[in-house]
Parts: structure tokens; sequence; C-alpha cells
């Protein structure tokens, strides 16, 4: 892409099997969405302003207002090109620097069109839309994340004045961790815990003004800042996330959020007919995008480690022929394969829950809540599983680059430190997992009750063939089968899941036995998640593919991701008594067939992510593969080079060097 | 220790069973070890100028500048308290950050002391015991690390004038990472191909002055620098690791270290009566020392979540009552309790390995080279073990402190991106499973022959009887018995030997065999290592153990330990047919009630540590457990809290705020 002189590459490239456009579209959606993208990455890697190559050594000040510029820039340019709303998002991706803008697109304007009035719609989004006012999401507190319910800060409702009172009570309700609060949006969304008349109706939301529209100074009664320098260089240092506390801050009674429960004038509390389910649609969405930001950020990684892992060499050389290259190694192969299978396998199971998005919502506007519950455990469960995968994906990729992946200028370190709150934010991951597996045993439990368990738990359906019948591998062939590997991870998970239902019942109460067997349940509910994601890819490979060799690249892909977790989970599958242990050692032997047809390809699978190098952000991952000048450049760029004789010298070495000993037991 | 004002962890110690000083005692060694370590604790906790906490706010020049500051005072304070050795190295390790005196005297020293000949020692170790010169390690190149043989600077001899030509040929010759390199070394031991009359000699270290003593200007011919920033704030890039190129250096033939081989005034090149094994003691010692660091960043980072899970509250309160510890909840105890297990497990089998090497240096001298490969493969194997949990058990702390966990202030990022180097340098941790894997092989190979395996892999001569026997295991107390826990590791370990070198012996070469299952292989050797770690711990506990309950909790955190690893490799233990499913189900629910064991203690065995809050370096470990208001008080000094509003306001936010649409989308 930049600058074509040379093609380290050009070997790999030469060698794939199949048609890496085609691929190219087959992992962005369409053709519209892969020129949208290319478009939108170029716009952005040519743009000076742009550059991020200098983030690590930018102080936490310098490092901020940087971010600002480039936000600044940002929207200039989508109001100069007059860009849709799908180009000016993948311009934001590409600009690819965490940022309040975040959460003002992400969380500020979606909370008012989830939980306001058409009234208030109508006042605050086009505020939002002009960017005339800056908005955050203002939910966790010092004390409180998981545990929405036990927020602290007050909204106190004074009839009086026809007001809501927002304090913070305690130092444990200080708002912290809100994006985009600690230095910049004028407003927020604050969760607080609605007080009428003495009576605390539990958490509602509120449209709170921050700060001055005029000098930006923090409005009366509020004390605002950023919580402090967080993981890695540059990464989430870009980001204000903020403190703020309230000291009986008044705001109008409108300023509630009041779709689903309303507060009148005269101070009573009432639910309008809103139904309160009407909430997890937002929910689903947010988890969507965490999903698909999953496979991006996991892509990046996977791609800058084959990159690297083809141009790498070590041992093996022959009478003076090169080296082997590292990805030739099987160990090798065996770490980063599944990994570039649970990328496509993320993307492939981010683009159905687009799908199931629309068809909740659609249900929703017809006031069928029927799917939610099994929606909102399948959204949970896989925001969790995805974020986990890729954050220990991305450092598994970092240390598959040896010591140059330790470098920032490698990409990882900063890819990783940027990634991995991504299994805390919007729920923690285990806390979630709890929830999928709680929703699982209520499934279990009514299983028998002719309630036919739906989407993605209608496998549950079929309990009394899955529990009896037994995996019919005979060959390492076999488990190239959809069926074969379908049935295997329904089988796995719900006997994991029975025999948990067993185990919880055995105990005093069902709360008791849940809490002292959450362990287990964890894993039930990742046997689950594991299952959707195995098969929404072999659904994906169904459908009518184009382009020459694509669709038996996927099923390779799919058979590497299913079988790496049949490995991988060897003690689930065999325990269960579904699979034999012979049957386990012939997937494990198909595994390596199928990494020898992944590796000629694994180059071109990673081109077809499309990724720029600005974008990748990785001297070890250059599409080019010129990596070592590049390495020795970059190193010269770094701050303790601006001098031969390093600022301390004459302080703190010389005199060390110089000194005369007379300590006898020197 | 600091400041007793409150104690929010109070009532978790006056829970303990145990004698916590007791156990401080098993866990650092002795009573005068306590005493060390605690006399050094506090001295560098006390002095101003080895103050830490602000080391994420500064610049790489600062942040460098500050660690040449404080190596210079420690060195002041060492000689001014005419300090013993081990007082010493203690006072350096609770300094906690990396420097250039770490290669200095890890590894330059070292170097000089193994490879040089008693001459070379007499001239060169005064002067670096004395730091009248500073040393540093220059082995890996910017193509070569894994493989030292394929290293490219070349050392020709010149007979005309009686040295050496030090030369790099090729820009992947370049030193790349050497620590100390960058900025502040005036020699290194730099190992290249020794070249002779045309005759490539294989790889030999030589001390090359780089600096000059007077102002530490590169001396002729030498281009060296630091290749960059690394991983983290703080964190690695208070060491300048250098990349340094030769341009035909001339240094006298005496800078060859010729202990084991040398080359005359003539040029011919000789190999010394001593024995090329020496060298393998250098590397059991250093490996021991990271096994033995490995236990210390585990624990330091088991402290934090242990502390802070003991603090935070979340959900679970009924009317009233204060919420869940989260501590309490069983997901978190699976998650946490291992890997305190792990760090006691480590803590001890470091131990172990300081008598393995005096062992073998004992060994060594007596010319009795029987026990080596053995011992390298067993350190090899451990080296790679202890760091890859460590690594990931540091961010899986992070994870369980929530989302307070990523700021740095919690420590854990900085813990999180200094240590995992570990599982690359001093040999890439698959590249050394490898080594062990292929050790084990060959062991297993000579079974039939009556070569009788020693030391650490013993066991394999009860080949027979472990290939034959079935666990006995009837109730959950039974997995209690280390009999019981011990043969299951030895069956496990053997009979994934045995399966793999039948396997391998279905390929046309060994070689090829080899290459193939290499991804089966690596799992043997860690298969293998577990198995030493378990057998250690299990030692160390029938060991006179002094102090009420002491005994008791080392007896528990070891089978946490073992019966953790059999359910992470349940796949393992029950496909090779050793235990069966159910009795895979026992050890899962006696690790249940070992976890509710371990909980009243948890607090007290973390304290056992001994660690200071400078030390920790983390608000949410603070042994007070008064986390909220500090990190509320630090959150303010962050460099973007110097102004309310924030430079950048006037460019980048206040025009967006106030611009006026015109544009009709909008
Ligand atoms: C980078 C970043 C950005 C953020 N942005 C925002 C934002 O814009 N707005 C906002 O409002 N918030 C934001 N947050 C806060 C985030 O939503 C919370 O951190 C998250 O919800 C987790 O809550 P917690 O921190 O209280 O974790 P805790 O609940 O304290 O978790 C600590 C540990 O306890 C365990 N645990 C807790 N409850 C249970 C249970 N019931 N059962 C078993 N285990 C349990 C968890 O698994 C975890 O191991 C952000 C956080 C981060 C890190
Ligand atoms: C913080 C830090 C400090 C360091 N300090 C020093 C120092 O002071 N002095 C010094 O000389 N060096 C130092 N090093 C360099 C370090 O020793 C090397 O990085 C290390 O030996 C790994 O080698 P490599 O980087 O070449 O990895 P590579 O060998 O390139 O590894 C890349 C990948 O290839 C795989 N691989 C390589 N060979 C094989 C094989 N045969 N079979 C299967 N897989 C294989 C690896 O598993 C890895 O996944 C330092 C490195 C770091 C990160």
């Amino acid at each position: 892409m930049e600058g074509a002189a040379v093609d380290h590459l050009a070997h790999e490239r030469s060698r794939a099997q199949f048609d890496v456009e085609a691929m190219k579209i087959a992992w962005a959606g369409s053709k519209h969405a892969v020129d949208v993208a290319d478009r939108m990455a170029r716009l952005v890697a040519s743009d000076p302003v742009f550059k991020k190559d200098n983030r690590m050594m930018l102080g936490r000040k310098e490092l901020f207002k940087n971010t600002l510029r480039k936000a600044a820039h940002a929207w200039k340019r989508i109001n100069e090109l007059r860009l849709t709303e799908e180009e000016a998002s993948m311009l934001r991706i590409f600009v690819d620097e965490p940022g309040y803008v975040d959460l003002h697109w992400g969380m500020f304007v979606p909370a008012i069109k989830g939980q306001g009035t058409d009234e208030q719609q109508k006042k605050w989004l086009p505020l939002a839309y002009r960017m005339q006012i800056i908005g955050c999401y203002a939910q966790t507190e010092l004390g409180h994340g998981s545990n929405v319910q036990g927020l602290e800060t007050t909204a106190t409702f004074d009839p009086k004045t026809d007001e809501f009172i927002i304090h913070s009570p305690t130092l444990t309700s200080s708002k912290w961790w809100p994006g985009g609060l600690g230095k910049i949006s004028t407003h927020a969304v604050v969760y607080a815990r609605l007080i009428t008349d003495g009576k605390d109706h539990g958490i509602n939301g509120f449209i709170v003004q921050l700060r001055s529209l005029d000098d930006h100074s923090p409005l009366p009664g509020i004390v605002v800042g950023d919580i402090g320098t967080k993981f890695g260089n540059g990464a989430y240092n870009t980001m204000d996330n903020g403190v703020l506390r309230f000291d009986h801050v008044r705001i109008p009674r409108n300023q509630m959020l009041m779709r689903v429960s309303q507060v009148t004038r005269e101070g009573k509390f009432v639910q309008s007919d809103v139904p309160r389910q009407l909430l997890y649609g937002t929910m689903v969405y947010v988890r969507q995008t965490i999903v698909s930001d999953a496979s991006k950020a996991l892509s990046r990684a996977v791609c800058i480690a084959v990159r690297y892992s083809a141009v790498r060499r070590q041992f093996g050389s022959q009478d003076g022929s090169p080296e082997t290259q590292v990805i030739d190694y099987k160990t090798q192969q065996s770490r980063l394969f599944p990994l570039l299978a649970s990328a496509y396998a993320f993307r492939f199971v981010g683009e159905w829950l687009k799908w199931l998005y629309r068809d909740v919502t659609e249900r929703l506007q017809a006031n069928d809540f029927s799917t939610l519950p099994e929606a909102h455990a399948c959204t949970a469960g896989l925001k969790s599983l995805t974020t986990s995968v890729t954050a220990d994906g991305i450092e598994e990729c970092r240390k598959l680059c040896g010591g140059h992946g330790y470098l920032c200028s490698s990409g990882l370190p900063e890819l990783f430190a940027v990634y991995v709150p991504a299994c805390t934010y919007e729920g923690d991951n285990v806390v979630l997992l709890l929830q999928v597996a709680r929703f699982l045993m209520k499934t279990v439990s009514q299983l028998g009750s002719g309630k036919k368990p739906v989407g993605t738990t209608a496998y549950m359906g079929s309990v009394q063939h899955l529990l009896q019948s037994k995996c019919d591998v005979l060959t390492a062939e076999d488990w190239l089968k959809p069926s074969v590997i379908l049935e295997a991870f329904e089988a796995r998970a719900i006997r994991l899941a029975v025999n948990c239902a067993k185990n919880i019942s055995k105990f005093p109460s069902q709360e008791e036995g849940f809490s002292e067997l959450s362990a287990d349940l964890v894993e039930v509910a990742i046997a689950h998640c594991q299952l959707i994601i195995v098969s929404k890819f072999i659904d994906k490979v169904k459908e009518d593919i184009q382009g020459h060799g694509v669709k038996e690249l996927l099923q390779i892909l799919c058979n590497v991701y299913a079988l790496s977790l049949v490995h991988k989970h060897l003690g689930d599958f065999v325990s269960t008594g579904y699979i034999t242990p012979r049957q386990g050692a012939l997937a494990n032997e198909q595994l390596r067939f199928l990494y020898a047809q992944v590796r000629p390809n694994a180059v071109a699978l990673v081109d077809a992510f499309n990724y720029t190098d600005h974008y990748l952000g990785s001297i070890l991952g250059r599409f080019d593969g010129n990596v070592y000048p590049k390495l020795y450049e970059e190193a010269w760029k770094d701050p303790l080079n601006d001098t031969v004789v390093p600022d301390g010298y004459h302080e703190y070495i010389r005199p060390l060097l110089k000194q005369k000993f007379t300590v006898s037991r020197m």
C-alpha cells in the first residue's frame, strides 16, 4: 500500500490459494463496506494531523491535547466532506485513538435516544448531533461499578422549585471512570437514586450540565477532574476518564430521562406504559459493537504476528541457506492459527449480532418480548467470551514476536493496553458469564415443562438425544464434518449444564447451590458461548460465498477454530462422555493437518483484513515486511537519543566511575 | 506498617488461623532473611530518593535520569553503610527499578567469572566490583536472539597486531536489546563469531570497551544508542536497552574470554582442558534467580488482589447490611487462590533450585557431569513455566480488581509491563520447553537400556507401574493424600511422554516427528515441570516447619496448587486413563472445600510476604486497606489536573461548541 519499493512478503502472497480481494469482501461484509473502509483508511493515513507513531513519547498533557486536536480535525473533515454517518464512524475508527467523542456518540447520544421521551430527544439530540454540547455517561462510582443498583449519588426531588437536587453523599459516591468526563464534557447523563418524598425509587438517568458553555469552568457545586494515568503508553491515556462530585446541584425536573418512569410536578413517581425491557435494546446494540471491536483488535494483533512470523527467521539453516521462517514451526502455528481463526469467527458472530439486534428491535416494536432474555444472555456471553480471548490473544501475539514484540514500535503493547479494559467495562466478564449461567440453569429447569428453548438455546430442545448420543468419529477426517463438530459442542454444552443443574439441586437452596458452584457455572456459560460462535461460523460457511478458494479457506478456519477448542477443553468433552480419548487424539491430529493447510495462506488471510500500515501502527506488521531497517531507523527517534551522552551522566555516572576507594572490602 | 491510623483489614487479620510471623520465616527461608529484608525494605521506603509513585508521569528522559540518580544513591548508601553482599542485593531489589546495574551485576560480572581465565578475572573483576567500569551483556542482535549460533557480529584475529577486529557486517548483525548498553555501559561482553585465518570457530565472548572513561563518548568505530520505548509507563523504560554497531573496532587479543577456548599469539584456535559444560553452571544460576523473581512478582500481584478483594464489596446487601466482599465469591476465589498457591509453590521450587545450583557446582568441581543434562532441562522448564504463569497471573490479578485495576495507581499495569519480558529473555519460553521435551524424549528412549533416570526424572524409572496403575480415589477426601497427588502427576507426565514418543516413532525420521508433534511436546514438557513443582511443594510441607498452623496452611496451599492443575488439565489426566471423570469431579469438589479453608487466611497469607507499601506500589494493595480516600487523593496529582480548563480547550473544544451550522443534514 504505502511505498511499493520492496515487498519481502511477495513470495508469501503469491502462494495464497484463494482470491484475496473476494476474501476482503467476505470479511467486511460487502463490496460497499470494503470501499468505504478503503477510502476512509486512506483519508486518515494521508493526513499528517492523524499521525500516531509519536504517541508513546508524549507526556500526558501533550498526548491529551493532541487527541483534542485530532477530534476537532476529524469533525472538520467529516463536515467539509459531508461524510455519511457510515463514513464518519469509519473515519473515527481509523483515527484509532480513544477520546471523548467515543462516549459522546457511543453512550451519551444512545442513552438519550433510549431513555429520553420524544420531547427530551427533540430538545437534546440536535444539540448533541451538532456537538454544541458534549456529553458523557456517568454511571460508575468509586464504590460501585458492577452493582449498579448500589450507586449512592442521589437525585432528590424538590417540589418547591420543581427541581432535582443531585448530590454525592459519600466519598465512594463520587462518579469515577466515565470517559470524557474529566476535562471535556459539558453535559453528562448521570445515574442516581431517585428520591421523592423521602422514598427511594432506585436508579434513574438525569441530564446534568457540568461545565459552563462560555468558559468551560465547572458549574457551582461541581468538582470534576481526571482520575489519572492508566495502563500503557498512549493507549487510554488519550481519554479523560473522570471523577465528579456534586454538592447539592439543582437541575430542572424535565432533565430526568423519563421514557420509562416519570416524576410529576407534584413529585409523584409513575411508571410509563413503555415497557422497561425497551432498555435492553440499547444493551444488545452496545454489546454488538464490542464484539465487532474484538474481532478488529484481535485481527490487528494477528496480522502483525503473522506477517512478522513470516519475516522472522531463526534456526535451521543448512549449509548457508536461509534459516526457517518462524511461522513454519508447529508450535508457532498452534499458538497463532487458532487466534487467526478466532478473529474470523468473532467477525462473523459480530455480523450475526447485527441481525439479532435488528430482530430484537422489530420484536420490541411489536411488543414481543419473548426472545429478550435469550438475546440478552447471548450478547452478554459473547461480549465476555470475545473480549477475554482477544485480550489474551493480543498478548500471545506479542509473545509470538519474541523480544521485538516488547518494543512499542511493534504496536502490540499499546494494542493490548488499550484493549484490556473491554474485559471490564460494559459488564465485568465474570459477572456477565454468571448471568448467562443463570439463564441457562433456568432454561434447563424448564426443559421438561413444554416451554421450548429459542434462538441460541434451541439445541437444548434435543436434550434427550444429546445426553445419550456418542460421537461417531472414527478417523481424523471425520472431524471435518460440520454436523460432527456441531453435535460435539452441543453435547458438551448441555451435559455440562445438566450436570451443574443436578449438582445445584443437591444444595439446601438453589441460591446456595448457585453460589457454591459458580466457578463451574462459568465453565457452563463458556461452553454455551463457544457453541454459539462455532454454529454461526458453520452457518456462515454454508452461505453462498463468492471468489476462488474463499469458501474453502473459511471452512478450514472454521474447523481450526472448533478443533482447537476441542483440544483446549478436552477435559469437558471427554469427561462428559461424549467423545473418547482416542477421538480427542484424532481431533488433535486433524488440527495439525489443518495448520498445514492454513500455512501457505496465512499472510493472504491477514491481508484480507485490509488494514493500512497507519491503522496497524506496527513496524513488525508492515505490509512490505521491511522490518529490520525500519526498526533501526525508529530507534533513533527516542528522546534518549537526542544526545550521545545522556542527561544525568555528569551527576550520577561520572562520579561513580571516578571514585577512589578506601573501603577495605572492595 | 506505614501509619497505623486505620486498618480496614484488621478483621481479616484477626481471623487468620496461623502464626503470620512464623509464616514470614517459612516464606523468606529463615529468620535472618526476614530481618535483612525488613531492614532493607524500610531503608528504601524511608528514603525520598527512592520514591517511585511518580514514575508513570515522567517522560522518558526524566524517568531515565531519575533511575541513574537512584542507582548512584543506592551505591552510595551501600558503601556508606558497608552493607554485605546479601544486604546490597536486597536493597537493589527493593529499589525496584530496572536499570543498568542489573546487567552489570547480573550478567557482565557473572560472564567474566564464568568465562574468563583467572588472569582475566583478576584484571577485570576488581574494576567491575568498584564500578570503575560499567558493563553489559551484548549477545542478541537485530536478526538473532534465540539462535545464538546464528549471530553475525565477527571477531577476526589479526596476527599482525595481535588484535581482534570486531565488526558488524550487516544491519541485522547490530547488537539489539542489551540492557545498560544504550546510554551507560563503558564496557560490554560482546558475543561474536571468532574467525582466525579465515576459519569460523563459532560464537565466543569478548570484553570490549565502548565508551571513553573520560567523557563517555563512544570510542571510534562504535555507534551506540537506545532502542526506544518499551511496554508500559515506567516499567522497563528506566532501562537503556541498546543498539550497537562496530566498524572494525580493534581490541587486544587478551580480551577474548578464554576460559574454555583460546587463540594463541600465532592465531591458533585451541580448546582448553576446562570442560565446556562448566558454562552451564552460570545458566543454572541465572535461571534460578528468574524463578525466584517469578515468585516475587506473582506474590506482589496476588497480595494486591487479595487485599483489594477483601476491601471491595459489591452486591448482596440485605436490608442495609454491608455488601459482600468480592473475595467471598467463589469465582473470585477460583481465579485468585490458585495464583496465591502458585506464588508459594514457585517460592519453594526457587529455594530448591538454589540447592540444585550448589549441587551442580560441587559436582562440576569434582568433574561429575552426569546430572548436568537433567539440571539443565529442569531449570529451563521451570524458568519457562513459572514466568508464563506469573505473567498471565499478574494480568489476572489486575482483572480481579475490576475497573480500578486499570489505573496505574493500582500498581498492576506496571508490574505486568515490567514483568512480561521474562517470558522472552534468557530463552524464549517455547524454545526452552522444546529443549525440555527433547531431553524427556531421550530419557524415555533410554528407559529400557538400564540407564537410570536421575533427579527430577527419577520417577520415569517406575514407568511400568505408572503406565498400568489407576488412581484409587473414591472420595473427595482421598485427594488430600500427597501420595495420591504425586502419583497422578507422575502418571500423567509419563503417559503423555510415552504417547508422544510412540507417535514420533511413526514418522519417517525422529527429527520430522519431533518437529511435526512439537505442539504436543510442549504439553509433555509442561506436565513434567508441573510435576516437579508439585513434588517440591510436597517435600517442603514434609519438612519440620515451625509455628502455629503454618504447616497446615502450606499443606492446604499445596493441595490447591495441585488440584487446580488437575482441574485445568483434566483432559490430560482423564484421556491418558489414569483418572476417571468421576475422580476428576471429586478433585474439583475438594478444591471448593480447600478454597473455603484458604478464605479466612487469605489476607494473612499475603501479609506473610512482608512487603512494604513502597515495594508494592499499589493503592489497591495498601496494608491498611484504606483504598478509596487514597485513590481519590492520587487522582488530583495527574498533570491533566494542573489546570481546571485543559490545555487545548481554546483551540479544539470551544470552536466546536460555538460553531454555527449551515450544513443541511444536521
Ligand atoms: C477504561 C474504562 C472506561 C470506563 N468508562 C466508563 C464510562 O464511560 N462510564 C461509566 O459509567 N463507567 C465506565 N467504566 C467503569 C466500568 O463500567 C466498571 O469498571 C465496570 O462496570 C466494572 O465494575 P467494577 O469496576 O466495580 O468492578 P467490580 O465489580 O468491583 O469487580 C471486582 C471483582 O469482583 C468480581 N465481582 C463483582 N461482583 C461479583 C459477583 N456478583 N459475583 C462474582 N464476582 C463478582 C468481578 O468479577 C471482579 O473480579 C470504565 C472503566 C474502564 C476501566
Ligand atoms: C526486556 C528485554 C531485555 C533483554 N536484555 C538483553 C540483554 O541484556 N542482552 C542480550 O543479549 N539480549 C537481551 N534481550 C534479548 C533476548 O534475550 C531475546 O529477545 C530472546 O532471546 C528471544 O529471542 P528473539 O527475540 O530472537 O525471539 P525469536 O527467536 O525471534 O522468537 C520469535 C518467535 O519464534 C519462535 N521460535 C524461535 N525459534 C523457534 C524454534 N526453534 N522452534 C519453535 N519456535 C521458535 C519463538 O517461540 C517466538 O514465538 C532482552 C530482551 C528483552 C525483551
